[in-house]
């Protein structure tokens, strides 16, 4: 996969795109990531990237032209952009689906405005709008970095475990059960007897059991696109008559 | 405020921590943020964070006595943690409304996991989860740095302009409308001529018109708990007419 970043920040990528899974990704040669200064396309003679609202009111706006500019050199220089991608309170809600989506891509090139906000003709140029959630951020980088680790790591060959991936949250469709790892007692607090009885299959009916109770404690809206087992609907309604 | 960050990845906050608003909200010193690496509190010879887990399975956990034994270390430092979070897709949906809860808070400590999860003894320690959206990270180091970058641009004196917080997506109720600054024709894409006119009141009404049109056709969730003016539930109801 090609990943291009137009950002006026490129140092903050050096850690994220060294350390951990993407960097990994990248070292393998599984991974080409390129950032871009787009300042460096800027025409006039200060390098401002900014401008004031038309209009009035508080603020800069990230200009059009250095940022078409640097499409433009991008485009030319890969045949293509891909999918042209930019983070915004306005877009389309990231979640595990849309990373599943873009890890079938084969280049994406992220826009990370700054400043109080952008020209909106810079969204002519866009194919993509994402939303991490309802708040703001000062600028894309955070966003950009967060959708292409999610999204990485679903390509293949990338987790060390092809299993790693599978297990998560939202892959089952349930939240993930509460796990335990050595010691069995910690400060007084003890693994549950049943995962280390070694009977498989109650430790597999436990862990169910447990996914789903923390998912209808939690997030019982997952619970109404989920297609019960008769075993799951029964727990339902156990927990169902305990709250009562 | 005091920021303490426990994580295996210390470098992936060098670039978020010294740019943009965060790097410059510690500059200022209305910020303070100490990354503590818990693989130094490991107990083992082999320096080992992680486990595998009781029961069977793919994937390594992390264990509770380095992040206890960190915790404890900050907390005699600090004399105390403030909110502990932890990043988790089973935690409380991170939105503005939790950003600004945040903000009034003097110290955040923040729990960053990684490989596949963590022992369940760890989240007894913890005052606060929090989950990004409906995804899965390689880590927390992303999370929490999206946190502390919405949290922080809420500081006092941390933005440059008393007035830019307040123009923001979600903080009106209403997604911003759309933005234009020079040149007023980029390749052919023209400024609405209002923006030109001079005319204030009328540029505010556009604005205000336009910012409910972007809500209504991307976020109409966000509508309904929005209290209308009369003037917008006209406009409303000449939108739904246009669909027709």
């Amino acid at each position: 996969m090609k990943i291009d970043i137009l950002s006026l920040f490129p140092d903050m990528f050096t850690g994220p795109l060294t350390q951990s899974i993407v960097g990994k990704a990248i070292d393998k040669g599984l991974l080409d990531v390129e950032v871009t200064d787009f300042r460096a396309y800027t025409t006039n003679k200060q390098r401002h990237v900014d401008d004031t609202p038309y209009g009035g009111g508080a603020g800069m706006l990230l200009q059009a032209q250095p940022i078409y500019d640097a499409l433009d050199a991008i485009e030319a220089k890969n045949n293509g952009l891909g999918k042209v991608i930019l983070l915004d309170p306005a877009g389309r809600k990231f979640d595990q689906r849309v990373a599943e989506e873009l890890a079938n891509e084969e280049h994406l090139t992220f826009i990370c405005g700054h400043y109080e906000g952008y020209d909106e003709r810079i969204r002519a140029r866009v194919t993509d709008e994402i939303s991490l959630g309802d708040f703001v951020l000062t600028g894309g980088e955070l966003g950009a970095m967060v959708v292409i680790d999610a999204t990485v790591r679903l390509l293949p060959d990338v987790l060390g475990n092809a299993q790693s991936a599978i297990g998560d949250s939202f892959s089952t469709g349930l939240l993930e059960y509460p796990q335990y790892t050595r010691p069995a007692d910690f400060r007084g607090m003890k693994v549950p007897e049943v995962l280390t009885s070694g009977n498989h299959q109650k430790i597999a009916e436990w862990r169910n059991k447990e996914a789903l109770r923390r998912t209808y404690e939690r997030r019982p809206d997952l619970l109404e696109n989920y297609e019960l087992s008769a075993k799951e609907a029964k727990w339902l309604r156990e927990f169902k008559t305990i709250e009562e």
